[in-house]
């Protein structure tokens, strides 16, 4: 793909935006020229990734996106803090807000364990995972039902188990190999129901 | 869809995303989340949608995207300015100049007549085309082959017609109702090849 004919300013634009999941280099196109011809969506798109990039951080206890530090969820104290809700991305919070079957607290990871793209215990928020098991009864894993999820909730169920905490799982009611991001709430709500101890 | 669940510079994100073309509620959070997590990418993107906002205008002589005015084509001098290729956007421009077919001067009309979504030719960049007609023997409407498209190269043609310019329309070989930006190279060289007169 040549972007020889587009202006330097016009060229950098689509390169940036077919650099995002899903955007090839003709919606990438598509995308830029729609933008130029409203510049006012797209100043307040620029603005608004500004904004998302200075004001939200990770909250330092449950490592979940937030624009406040504890987060909401964190902070709110009907939450029930002796369960706790093990996910890999702060997207599958919100999926799993939205089944409003869940009371407890939520840990997001960050990723999951996959040895084969170097993200090994170190990279995820596993030790602040184990620093706040004071008063945790239960810990759900709510990972993806991929190769790496499953590794994952059985090295974290390996280390939670010796210290006395019921280690659960969602159950299978996802399709394997598919995203929790695209489930129906439902779906999700069985799974939390049916969850089992590992 | 409701974006409770989210912090506010996230929601904020998520809804500017969601009001660009072809990206639905689902895609804009996932982008959100990707940008999130690659703040250098976001920020380029920032940027760049700033720099294009601010150094990208239309050009004075063919109102085509240009980060000079008068724009690269318009100021080279090999280019005949006696043929004159009418276009609806910027971005068939590019599709054109990627034939190497035509060898003379462009005009963005940036829009075709529509009455009914209030598109008349004072919208358009017609008063402009009218002006540039010094020394022009032939006008190619490279228009889309809609409705639209097929009225605004009539109304032209009859404008253009008395003052002895050659109308010239670029051939049917592109499906009827499709998009220019989507034909392939060779299907757009025939339509060029093809072009009769009005």
């Amino acid at each position: 793909m040549d972007f020889l004919n587009y202006p330097q300013p016009l060229a950098d634009l689509i390169s940036c935006l077919a650099r995002l999941p899903g955007i090839g280099p003709k919606t990438a196109g598509r995308l830029a020229f729609y933008l130029l011809q409203q510049p006012r969506i797209s100043e307040d798109l620029a603005q608004a990734i500004h904004a998302a990039n200075h004001s939200i951080r990770k909250c330092s206890i449950c490592c979940n996106f937030t624009d406040q530090d504890p987060c909401v969820l964190c902070q709110n104290p009907q939450r029930d803090s002796s369960e706790l809700c093990v996910v890999e991305h702060p997207r599958d919070v919100v999926s799993l807000e939205k089944t409003k079957e869940f009371k407890g607290r939520y840990h997001v990871l960050h990723g999951v364990l996959s040895p084969m793209e170097g993200i090994g215990p170190e990279q995820l928020t596993i030790s602040l995972l184990l620093k706040r098991l004071e008063g945790v009864k239960e810990v759900v894993m709510a990972l993806n039902p991929t190769v790496e999820g499953e590794a994952t909730a059985l090295y974290l169920a390996r280390l939670l188990k010796p210290l006395g905490i019921k280690v659960t799982r969602i159950a299978h009611g996802l399709p394997v190999g598919g995203d929790l991001e695209y489930a129906d709430e439902v779906t999700i709500a069985r799974a939390l129901e049916g969850r089992r101890q590992l």
